[in-house]
């Protein structure tokens, strides 16, 4: 294991974040929050004294290695949230440093799960750290460190396994072949549509640092608002704008690529997208019929039931009604899209729609084989055969993802809470999405679990969003081995 | 598509079905249940009315092939239940044939689930059909016809096909090499296995029909019981003895074969039984300590403990205690020993230990693996290499295990019901234990349910008890081309 170049790299992300917390310090000094300057400056000067003794390693052995980078991927994320939570807790806005730490990385796995039961309660610089949080969670930390630091300036092997255990999904595609550039065309896209999603909501009216905490919250896909009632207050028309930015940030990114390049047929045929489409125009159509009677008319059902339908497939969270007191069917419907989430390639969280088209092909091939027992019949995903390595992983991703959903579960259940409270907590936390059912319904929040289930949850979130094995590996003593 | 072969066997065993209807008919006569005795005579006439046709078929053609195989059993399973559940009907004690249906669909697939509310209410003859279905149903109807038929003189494919299509488990293990001598053998087991548990109820002193509709009961891991309060009023003594045996028949039973061979070291080896053994400790060891407060003592806490878990991993369903007023923790256990069931090869249901083995073999390699991209890990079972095309079976039976589950839970939510009661429900019916949480927990039934959702879980029950694919290519249309 290449320690120096881990701990090398680790140092640099975290100097980046500590870059990123400027603007959070400056609110805070602009509005005379003194708690929360302290929170920040203090954080930094912490992450300096931490971070300086790794940037001066110089690792001459360059080697790297699938092993290391899943550590690398892991650890970084730990260690971000770890620090990212110091200010909440220095300024004195969250009492517990665990809970800290859970809303830290509910924030940096986009997921917007809350411990906070009134988060106007908070400042703004701390509401402003609170929402950038999901911004750089979205498309991940390192992906930051990829596209900026000197490091990448040749696409080694580093870089590629560094890729590998951080992107969602089941496959790498390279959109170029330069990894930087790739990067490099991602981001541009992720800015250009969060800018625009900061005009459209300003054109309706949302003042500024609403249209940019709500756009960082809807681009990370994550969920975390600055009311208490998350976005029930906002006009018709920004809840319409946000509705349609959560979808397309739940969209492979992929897509807007060949969108640039004007491949629009290509771009409309992609099976995960017509998957994705189909789930999502089906669930609102079910819903809206399911909820009406509890709306003044079609319009409004129809908002909701999209709004809500929208906010948990791309896995962010946000609401506008309270879904939990929505009809068994509908309240099945929204846990069912928690699992299946948004598409691969995209900010977002749960199973990826990729995954689902898999396991329902290979569902289909399953009885074409009991029929045919010495058959040997592919797997076609776009027009292309895909190689039995890729279905075989993709089954043992989700066998893996259904025990550990099934332990964690288990864990959560020491608390007492009701079985759908604890369930829905786990597929919430694990799938990114932020609210669950039952006593973490919309309407409520994380505080009331145990410091042991907060430490679970948090667990939950890590392993759905790094896609369980950069999290997996940290526990297994072959890791360690030298 | 041998038409004309299939037709035959499923006559045949209709004929076996009638004649083992002959006792049920003759306690109705003997204890002067008129009702009773012309819904089984008309049964048996109607039975013969449809059956004898078929029977004077003679098919030349001798060809059968996987699909025949899956067909035939799903069929068959299907006409044996339409066919039995007709005396409930026709003598009045059931009014609706949807629930003689589901009643008869939980008897042969040894679920145990119930729509009755009032299970005193029927006669000793209704009684001991209904409690008799389960020990037919156990060790699977075919096995009966593949032992006593001269169909099965000498082992053909097509005897190969039906058994593989039955199956519990992930591979046939042969006992012996000739297929007949096998069922000859795991049938004598059984009847030696529930004779010995009615010798011991007997000793208990619980009376005849009790201990021999019980032993039925536990035999084919079924639940059945025939008062309200299920076993709840036997003495310490009759549990302990209803607790060891449904541990004993959710064994495999190559086990007592091995035994019968004095391969003692081998079959204590078997990674299966250990698990399933290890799992049973730990289960009844936390319950035990869980719900001790609300036991008058150790001994009492651990053996309502030990029964309730035995009876729901062997999936059997009896209960003596309401466990659905347990605490979350013991209730959540149980759940998750609804999924793993009872061990390949027995009369129990579930997704079977040597299942859930692979499954964690296959976790730990997929952590493995991507640690190290390149190497090949084989999995072992019992020193032996499993192969590939096994492993990847399992997982992708296990995938549309999950995908099933999901659907028919949605479909079962339409009802309205709590997501507790539903989901349990569908787990309960699909791994044929019989009582779920919620408004299905033992002290409950399922006669609350919509016609629409009752077929559900007739469904959700036979999918489970024949492992899925008889049932679901039944829905194929590739499966009735020509």
């Amino acid at each position: 294991m290449n320690r120096k170049l881990i701990l090398n790299i680790i140092g640099k992300i975290v100097a980046v974040e500590a870059a990123f917390m400027l603007p959070a310090l400056a609110i805070c000094l602009f509005r005379g929050d003194g708690r929360g300057a302290l929170g920040f400056s203090l954080t930094i000067l912490i992450m300096a004294a931490l971070g300086v003794p790794s940037l001066l390693l110089k690792p001459k052995n360059r080697s790297f290695f699938a092993r290391e980078g899943f550590v690398t991927v892991g650890l970084t994320w730990i260690a971000v949230s770890a620090l990212g939570a110091l200010p909440f807790l220095i300024g004195g806005y969250i009492p517990s440093y665990i809970d800290c730490l859970f809303e830290t990385v509910s924030g940096f796995t986009t997921t917007g799960a809350s411990i906070l039961s009134n988060v106007e309660g908070l400042s703004r610089g701390m509401l402003y750290w609170r929402s950038f949080t999901h911004w750089l969670g979205g498309m991940g930390v390192l992906v930051f460190v990829l596209a900026l630091s000197p490091l990448t300036s040749k696409d080694s092997g580093e870089n590629m396994h560094l890729l590998r255990a951080e992107s969602p999904g089941i496959r790498i595609s390279k959109l170029v072949p330069r990894m930087r550039s790739s990067a490099m065309i991602l981001y541009a896209i992720y800015i250009a549509l969060t800018l625009l999603q900061v005009v459209l909501l300003l054109c309706g009216g949302l003042p500024f640092f609403d249209s940019l905490t709500t756009a960082f919250g809807t681009a990370g896909t994550g969920g975390f608002g600055i009311y208490n009632d998350s976005i029930a207050s906002f006009s018709p028309y920004c809840q319409w704008v946000i509705t349609i930015f959560m979808l397309l940030f739940g969209v492979n990114f992929n897509v807007y690529y060949l969108l640039l390049l004007r491949q629009f047929r290509r771009a409309v045929k992609l099976e995960e997208l017509r998957l994705y489409g189909f789930v999502v125009f089906l669930a609102i159509v079910i819903i809206t019929a399911n909820v009406l009677h509890s709306f003044a008319g079609f319009g409004e059902a129809l908002r909701a039931a999209a709004f809500q339908v929208a906010s948990i497939i791309s896995t962010t969270g946000f609401s506008t009604a309270d879904f939990d007191l929505w009809p068994q069917l509908s309240r099945m419907i929204l846990l069912l899209l928690m699992f299946m989430g948004s598409c691969a390639g995209s900010t977002g969280g749960g199973a990826k729609s990729v995954r689902v088209l898999v396991m329902l092909k290979s569902m289909r091939r399953s009885i074409y084989k009991v029929l045919h027992p010495n058959s040997v019949r592919l797997i076609h995903m776009d027009g292309e055969v895909l190689d039995e390595e890729t279905v075989s992983s993709v089954n043992s991703y989700m066998i893996t993802y259904f025990l550990l959903l099934a332990g964690m579960t288990l864990l959560v259940t020491v608390d007492g809470k009701s079985f759908e409270t604890s369930f829905s907590a786990v597929v919430a936390c694990m799938n990114n999405i932020g609210p669950g059912l039952g006593a973490v319904g919309p309407a409520m929040n994380y505080g009331s679990f145990s410091i042991f289930s907060k430490l679970v949850l948090t667990l939950a979130m890590l392993i759905g969003r790094l896609e369980i094995y950069p999290i997996l590996v940290l526990f297994t003593p072959r890791m360690w081995r030298r």
